[in-house]
This record gives structure tokens, sequence and C-alpha cells, in this order.
């Protein structure tokens, strides 16, 4: 078997949701299986000092214009959401949730998440609505609820969050391929190359 | 006349140096003419705050990796430099001081300051070794060496700095197009369909 597409990703990335609605078409050329990782950019930001690019001058102004101009571009679906960014905390702590007992639905359910903030302007940080959304998918919303607030989810979202550090996950989406980082949707394209040949 | 192409460079920008080795090819196949003009990157940064990525933690060194990788990937020739990043003002004033008297060769001086920092390891931030290209280039050793020190040059340099900010400006390459701003090498198959549709 090939080592499977490790893919981090924050929930408040649309680079993300971008790689998200592409990841899984990519890998099957390939015969690759992805694993989906959410993790918390704001954590990674501890360490390489960065801020949410919208609060940038110059570069937030561009920042937005790129993503409308990006996902439209990508033929990717995009409203952008009125609350952005967000901490992305619940919507990460609902997949670990469900990763944890069905794992084979917790990647349907991540994109059920960002569909909910990214086409439907669902404020997913709220706990609240990141359980409506598992309601809506088909979980049960009152487990939903209590996973969320389970502490052996949130200490297994932490560890997964730290795991995405360590294996150097600075930026959404940060993808890697046998061992090579690729960081950013604008990536997909070299790594549909490293798939193909190998590397260079 | 459709409008020229405003292309936006720091001589110390990896990305700006791809860039430098497609933009022509790619305004041609539209009939378009680039405006070449280079600025300084840490002029941008005190509006930013941003700072050399080399310096941050993860995203520094998978900024190396990246570099080497995606000029690979573009067919484009690439020697990490020894002393990297640099300060650009000695190139920059050297550009600035031919681009006043004729301006149809300052796109090539560019581009053979470009190739002596990324291919023959020269650390073009120094005057003398800025010289030294602008010799091999063709021009006078003591007319560069004049131009570069020459405060008219100077007070051209800072004005087109300004301008560049002004413009929006916060990375390199920063590439305008019919008033569409785009941002990094990774954006030139953005510019190809922006320039062939118009827009979208």
């Amino acid at each position: 078997m090939p080592n499977p597409i490790e893919f981090y990703f924050d929930f408040s990335s649309p680079y993300g949701y971008i790689a998200c609605e592409k990841i899984d078409e990519l890998a099957a050329k390939y015969g690759r299986e992805v694993n989906w990782r959410p993790f918390l950019l704001g954590v990674a930001f501890k360490t390489t000092g960065g801020v949410p690019v919208p609060t940038i001058p110059m570069k937030g102004a561009y920042h937005l214009r790129d993503i409308i101009r990006t996902t439209k571009y990508h033929g990717v679906p995009y409203r952008h959401p009125t609350v952005f960014p967000i901490s992305s905390v619940s919507p990460c702590r609902a997949f670990y949730w469900l990763d944890a007992k069905e794992p084979r639905r917790a990647k349907d359910l991540a994109k059920a998440l960002y569909h909910a903030y990214f086409l439907d302007d669902v404020d997913i940080s709220s706990a609240d609505n990141a359980v409506a959304v598992c309601a809506k998918f088909g979980l049960k919303a009152d487990e939903a609820r209590a996973g969320i607030a389970d502490q052996a989810v949130k200490d297994r979202t932490r560890a997964e969050v730290d795991k995405a550090i360590a294996r150097g996950a600075f930026g959404s989406p940060y993808i890697i391929v046998d061992g090579e980082p690729f960081w950013g949707s604008d990536r997909l394209d070299q790594i549909d190359k490293w798939l193909a040949t190998g590397g260079w």
C-alpha cells in the first residue's frame, strides 16, 4: 500500500476548503488514501508569530479579493462568511469525536462543516451551530453536543493539533506526500506532478 | 493599445525571479507590454509588519524547500544564494539609473541582476557587485557606479518604491493586470486566464 496523503487544514481557511474540494479526486487518480487532519492554525501562529491575514494592512484587502477570484478560478462555489475568520475549535472537536467512532464518515463531516461555513454562512465556531451541522449530516444532536464537550475528545483534538504542528503545519492547507510538505491550495498542481513522478 | 502589465518585484525574491523568467512570454501571448518595476519589500514590511520569511520558525525551513522545488517545477535554473535574503537597494538603483536613460534596456539589466544573484551566487546587495553586473552587461562601470550613487537616482528609486506600495505591492512578485492585482509566481496561471478572458 502506498502512503496515505496527510491533509492538514483549519476549518476557518478558505484555501483549506478549496483543497478539501479537490484532494480526494487527486489522491484517487494515484490510488492514494487521504488522512484528513483538521488542526488549529491559531496554535501554530504561537510558534510562527503569524496573525490572521485579514488583520494585516494591504495584505488583508488583497487576501479577500484573492479568495473570491481563486475559488471561481477552481470552480469551487463560495460565499464569503459574514464572520471571518473564526475560531475552529468546535468543528475540530466534532471531527475528532466522530473520527474516534466512525472514522470513514469523519471526512464527509469535515466537508459538511466546510460547506456550512463557506456556502451557507453558518458560523461554525459556535458549538450549537457545529452540533446543528452534525444533526443535518445525520448524527444525533445530543450525542454530538456531548462529544464536543467530552474531555477525551478535547484531549484527542489537542494531541492532533500538536501532531500537526510537529509535522510542520504552519499554514492551511498543509499537505504531506511521502514526506514532502506542500503548503497552500496553489501547490495542488505540484502535488499532482509529485504523485505522478515520485518527485524531482 | 491594451494596458501594460505592471510587474513589481524585489531583487531578493526567488518568486520574483521565477516571474521574471516567465512574464514576458506570457504578456507577448496577449500582445501586452510589461512595465518592470523593482521595489523594496523591506519598505512594504514597515506597513504590513512583515518579516523576511527565512527568519520565521517552521515557515522558514519550508520556504527554502519550496523555492528549490518550485523553480525545478517551472524549469527555471536556480542556485540558492549563499547570502539570503539581501538588501536590494543597490540593484534597484542600478535599474532606475538605466531606466532613466535607456528604458528599453532596463528590463534586460533586471534579468542580468537576477541571474547574477540566483544563478551565479553574486551578492548583488553590494554596490561593487551590482556595478560589476552592469559592466558584464555592457555598461560602463564608472557610469554605473556614479549612477547608483546619484541623488536623482536615489530619489527616483524612493519614489518608485512609494508608488509600488501605493499600488498595493506588499509581496514579490506583485503583478497588476487591468487593475486586478495578483501576488506570487503561483498566480501566473490565473493571470494567463485573466488575460485570455478579461476576468471573471
